[in-house]
């Protein structure tokens, strides 16, 4: 590409991946009764008659970044479906249609290309979404999926990252950390927890963990503008995570910052946790787990080893950045 | 990626775009109520209420294979939208929202990602588009630009593909051939144009010039079942290929299969043909010229000197393919 004539010939790992996002997001014009903006990695919202929204998303996955060599075509596929699905399980949504925008280079084999397909469709046909169209082409480089989800919710149960409330439950479906060992591929989006906890236990902010616990923590913080106590040792870490017998320092350092669990982490009135908690036990097999409790936004993000502990323990700083 | 255990080594290059693209089509459960299956590189149609019809489409701008390395950042925006825009169009709709999801490399410059931004940004602006979201990510290699539009359109007044009747007028708006000289970069989408077609004189099938005259002429010829007869003289010649000096019958042959000319391809009835050409003479300065006739399919498609001539001239048998 020929170097622009206009300023700023800086590098773009210098500026980063969510200085990127900032600057384009003041060139959009505010779209008309979108709640939200771009750039803050969610689905958009835009209305869709009267009593519901529809929510929008698309995220790419790519050879290199998102996946390597290692990776089978099958969970290319379902990871590109899936991570869509994931954002608006995140809102209390319902996926509806999907689009398909595959770049494959022309050095994979015809059974490796219907592999990505097959698994598209496995994770479609799992959560109930139709794939209605796409585009097919070629990449020169390596292979490139990009998914579009269109979604609806009804406007009384849509869960956005602006409602955690200063006293509210901070918790965490599954288990976090190590998903490079293969969960990133191969995890379920949380569809049918995510609808009944919108629909019954109306959550007060929920976010699906993409980039790390750490960051998608600071975003709620953000986004709610509250602060939040987070309790180490209640941290539930996975399995593979464990199996690494790494200090407790490091295992709870992975825990926050591996990311691509795509669990759902979300505040809840406190009054509503126990039953919560009860319910959950009899209808899911899936861990809940309370992490920590939603403070004033002086008080930051703290992570301490436990509730009513005054030891302080380091929190992760950085959030995953594309450019870094 | 490891080779798939299934059945079916063959390459890509072998099967080819639109062989993978009807396997794909065999996977994908028809949407309820959706008029149009994926495959047929159109915006896919599903229901929205009860008197308008929603329009998505999402297609990607790839480096090295929508465009080079000489492309002008803001063009590669441009196109990234107006393509989409045109998909749109050529259905009759108005498009909505959009997303964007632009994979880019890190060696290139801030200003060169913002200049990408402001061609996107330029094209939402003079189609009343608003972008609600998308995704950024690192690309290991070139740009990757997926945009993906949602509009709209009035049950009544949705052209479709298949509509195309014996004795109807085959027109074409602006002029072919040629558009790897900069026109693929910087087209202008016939929104305006096929929103007035679509209004006020109901084509019976409209497309837009994507893979090439004979390429597209040839999908409406399929979706429509009937065959063609096209005029050779009458096919408006770019002016950028007229510079070529070629002779007639290669001039003909790039007119027929440049591709990218985004220009609108229709067929009308005739008894509605000559008051099109006095309106639109006056509310458009863009040409539109009558290039045929719709027969039965038994026909096919002939390309003629000209109306009533005898002699046949080879039409090309070749369409775009991505992976060929």
């Amino acid at each position: 590409m020929v170097a622009s004539t206009t300023a700023g010939f800086r590098q773009l790992s210098q500026l980063g991946e969510f200085g990127l996002i900032r600057r384009f997001s003041r060139m959009t014009p505010k779209a008309v009764g979108a709640p939200l903006g771009i750039g803050d990695d969610t689905a958009a919202v835009v209305p869709s008659g009267k009593n519901h929204l529809m929510l929008l998303t698309c995220d790419p996955v790519i050879e290199g970044v998102h996946f390597d060599s290692s990776a089978a075509p099958f969970q290319i596929g379902w990871k590109a479906m899936a991570r869509n699905l994931s954002d608006i399980a995140a809102m209390g949504g319902k996926p509806l249609y999907a689009l398909v925008a595959a770049s494959l280079p022309r050095k994979i084999t015809t059974a490796q290309a219907l592999e990505i397909y097959r698994g598209i469709m496995a994770a479609t046909r799992k959560f109930g979404v139709a794939v209605v169209g796409g585009d097919t082409a070629r990449s020169p480089h390596g292979i490139h999926v990009t998914v579009t989800v269109v979604g609806e919710v009804a406007r009384s149960e849509i869960v956005a990252r602006s409602g955690a409330r200063v006293g509210d439950g901070l918790c965490v479906t599954g288990t976090l950390g190590a998903s490079i060992r293969g969960k990133h591929l191969r995890f379920q989006p949380r569809m049918t927890e995510a609808r009944f906890l919108a629909r019954r236990f109306r959550p007060s902010a929920m976010i699906d963990v993409s980039d790390g616990l750490a960051s998608d923590l600071r975003r709620l913080s953000e986004q709610s503008r509250v602060g939040f106590e987070v309790w180490a040792g209640a941290l539930p870490i996975s399995s593979d995570l464990r199996a690494q017998k790494l200090s407790k320092a490091r295992e709870i350092h992975h825990a926050l910052c591996d990311g691509e669990d795509y669990e759902l982490l979300f505040t809840i009135a406190p009054g509503r946790l126990s039953r919560l908690q009860t319910i959950w036990k009899k209808r899911f097999r899936l861990r809940l787990t309370q992490i920590g409790v939603v403070r004033p936004r002086v008080f930051g993000i703290r992570l301490i080893e436990s509730a009513g502990s005054r030891k302080i323990l380091p929190f992760p700083s950085a959030g995953h950045d594309h450019f870094g």
